[in-house]
């Protein structure tokens, strides 16, 4: 492989407008060789403006010998039979989260993967957040000690509307597993049992599908540790993503972002600016970072930093969670990989 | 009853050190006529340097026809009986928490207070910190709307010693229970239901005790809202009391205090000052507005605002949170009062 | 001089109801043993409710041989003809700020106290704020080195009554005044040269009397540093405290204080509290150190922080400023003690 | 013209290395047609890894009839003669600050573009800072009604050496200039008059050269405004840009920047990220903003943000503040433009 890395990008959605962009002009290395979307319309939208060839099948990027890594960027369905194929033509894959909300699913995907012997990365973004990467930091050089509880504030500003709702694989597959996998991150241990208190405070409609839109998660983790996690779909202030981890030497901070510190003072208030609004703002950085080190770990053929089986455990936890919401709160152990 | 109330104080240790000098110097209105110890050289030293004259009985300050109210500051195990009395003497009456960590000596001291028609406040000084008292007010003025999760950090700086732990009735009621009462305060609703992961990380002698060192607990309010709470037996940079409340129309927090606001910034690190030590630096100002409010409810005969019903509940919690810990999780009713 | 201080306080305006109650209540070792004022119902308000005897001409707390220490808290044109007669009646004296306009009537002050050897304070209150003391403490530990630029923000929440500018001395010796003698404090050195710039932005009606009621004043001290100062008459957001000194190794700040530190989130703002008021809330705190200090000066025979020396250099200065001002910013050189 | 700008760079040097990869790769509409250096291999090491031809005579880029745009990106002395070049040809400049550090070279260019008739930027970046841009909205949309007090911290985190001082034109013109623009572009109106003490107290070798490495800076503006700044060239904490202003109906701030919002509470210490290193880091934002303002004005023949004119005010400040620094502190009048 040359120093640059032909991207193929297979889907023209929200998240491929995220991801194309940088791959196109900010990641080094990268270059985008061609984009498809069984809407042509999208991939032309999207492609045009980069510059960048356009197709519909998506077999045409993964046969294409000149590719080397498939950015697989599709609705969750579609990412199992696409990265059996890519694996099967020995393709790099980065594949969005989650790799499916089926667990044996993914493991068949794991099976492929490994066999191929390419890399392979899960789109957990906020790993690349530049507060959340510094905790991980300073808990990797023990910082704060032996890790004794990690707690994760997560709350969308909007609540999804009810079709959304409805495919989503309710709140644990779709929204906690991003802190699922931040918990595991963070401490370096995995999660053994998990403990879940649902409510539905803003739309009772998300009940029609099983679902909550509030919850507090306990957690156990190998190494003794405990973590606590609380979401909501609605914090009417913007995004709120703010974690700690305490330990036997100290405890660090990760606060929200803001588009300015300015503060206004007057006569009535003292005003500061509101959290940046969604993911699309407050990750619009670590979106880069990602890009850049699945790029870097291709061209230099060094480990990804969340690989294939790092898609696995969060869906598993995620299970476990619904299991015990389900259960009213009854703990439930996490399966086995 | 006069503008001023004269109260007698039981007991001379610690939690008396800071209120007594509080009752006989700043407190509008309070005069302090007797101080009592069974060590009547503990009763000197305190009383002598701030001339109250000392006993060694408590019932010379229980039936001494010029005292209105009664502090009540011993060992816990002393507080019901000693209540008991002063109810019959019509004595108001503070009561350091917890009243008893037996729900049913609760009761009876209820049913005692009730009759006698006497004040009661337990002594849940936290409600009266500046920066929760504020919390409170924002969520009553309905200033976050409805009330959707509750999120509290409380930590030690320091375990206490094993012997302490022998005795201490365990961490839920030793500890948490501050926090359960500020569950309640803080939503204006009652818990329902509570399940908790314990883990003894600090110092592994607790297990014999049947006590954890480090817990993560959630909580079901009757209201719909959900509740968290961590705990840890060891914060090594000091008392750590932080707590949110999030709702339908946006988040109030609280943050700790600092012995002074200012930053030095150098070659090497940017320094800000470390939370206060520990309760009696932190909720120094908070005793004081405790007693105020007190004494306040005595001589205008208005309720105080935590009454004597008020220490039952966060007992029964305690309770239903020692059993979920002992289980392994477990999700537990906590009994009606 | 036994354990105690028997002080007699001169003056019942709205400084003395500062001192007078921290003196009778809260400073260990002080009794108020008389207050006096010109008008006696004032003296009564406040020493009634204080257990204070109380009278009507100063000489009987002067020469009541019973008393070791005087609070001069009267208006500004008494507090020299008191101290004169106080020093040779060889009590300590606490004397407001300034202790004159007049440079001249100053240094007779410093005479009359050298020659009586008594203890002598001025009222320099903010030298006692928890976070500027603080910053003095860095300072003087050398921990931002050689200090090159002090920079201090000094604002009022609301400009005075005009019949009170008329008498006040002008904004450099009623307001600046304190940041002069805070410049010093800070960095140990000595002021020698001022330019001002001085504005009427606030009230046009200022300028009748020679005042301005906005400023920015830039200083040279001995040292070689530099400092800045600006002050306004009116903040409308409160009392605006703040300051930094930076040097070699590094800058130490301080910032305003707050009636709690809660935040609000809402859909629209996010909101803290405003700084506090105005200097009764502010230096509530630097009241009480101030007077402790001051009493444990004149009861351990041991320098007083700010002596009678210290009350000069800041009205010298404040001199300058005037000049400097009414030139349009010609440099002035402060004259000599 | 099209939607894009054909755009030629002179000079590959430090600066330039800032905004050639950004019209390159990053700002929508930009394309680099061709890039010089009298220094060839400089040219190339910069050129060559973005894709852009590059030659050694300023001219051939001048005289090229399809380039529409040109960044003057050279040391100082060549801004002149190229500008004048560039305007004569017709094309729209982007030069870096000072055009010139005499005013009477800037008044000739000033002349040639007007007559050119063609779009001119200066490169008072920070006017494009997130945290500076809001300040400057809240002051022009009223929220602290008129502008009292404009402050102004900025401090370098390390010295420049001595050759670089040699060049520099002194620190008014090479440093506090950017503070000058700042408190025009803030307040909206013009600096009248300078008065200005200076040190020297991190390096004495800059003495030699007439210059001082630390000063306080104090304005008068025509709208009576006044305004206070003070700069070091070392801040050994790092680049130290906060500034705020101050008004009739309330105070807005800016902050620094840090690389990442964790903290870390320890037994000994709490810890934050110190503030960007230096203005590559800070301001990295601020120049690629910058650039897409003026490529959007050359497009939609819109005025750019800061003109030709806007040259030339900073540098008489800058003239004034060393005439006022070298008498002493003399107020000097601002030359008129």
């Amino acid at each position: 492989m040359a120093k640059n890395l032909n991207i193929g990008v297979i889907g023209a959605g929200r998240i491929s407008r995220v991801h194309t962009p940088l791959l196109a002009q900010r990641v080094p290395g990268a270059r985008v060789v061609k984009l498809c979307d069984l809407d042509l319309e999208k991939a032309h939208a999207l492609g045009d403006a980069l510059g960048i060839p356009v197709c519909q099948d998506f077999r045409e990027i993964v046969n294409d010998p000149d590719i080397d890594a498939i950015f697989i960027l599709t609705s969750t369905n579609a990412h199992v039979p696409i990265t059996l194929e890519a694996a099967k033509a020995k393709k790099h894959i980065f594949c969005e989260k989650p790799i499916d909300h089926d667990a044996d699913e993914i493991r068949r995907v794991i099976k492929a993967v490994e066999e191929a012997g390419v890399k392979f990365q899960v789109g957990f973004n906020r790993r690349f957040d530049r507060n959340f990467a510094q905790v991980r930091k300073s808990v990797a050089e023990g910082r704060v000690g032996d890790v004794h509880i990690i707690k994760i504030t997560s709350r969308d500003p909007q609540a999804p509307p009810l079709n959304y709702v409805e495919t989503s694989g309710g709140i644990f597959a779709d929204m906690s597993i991003y802190d699922f996998d931040m918990v595991q991150f963070l401490s370096g241990a995995k999660v053994t049992e998990v403990s879940v208190f649902g409510a539905n405070l803003i739309n009772p409609e998300f009940a029609k599908y099983g679902d909550v839109d509030t919850c507090v998660i306990s957690m156990k983790l190998d190494s003794g540790a405990l973590a606590i996690i609380n979401n909501s779909r609605q914090a009417v202030y913007g995004y709120d993503q703010r974690l700690e981890v305490f330990g036997s030497k100290g405890c660090v901070t990760a606060d929200n972002e803001q588009s300015n510190n300015t503060m206004l003072f007057t006569a009535d208030v003292v005003i500061q600016e509101k959290p940046l609004w969604f993911f699309l703002e407050r990750y619009a950085e670590a979106f880069l970072y990602e890009d850049i080190s699945f790029v870097e770990s291709c061209v230099n053929d060094s480990p990804t930093l969340i690989d294939v089986r790092g898609g696995l455990s969060p869906i598993l936890i995620a299970d476990a969670a619904a299991k015990s919401c389900a259960s009213g709160g009854i703990p439930v152990s996490v399966a086995s990989e």
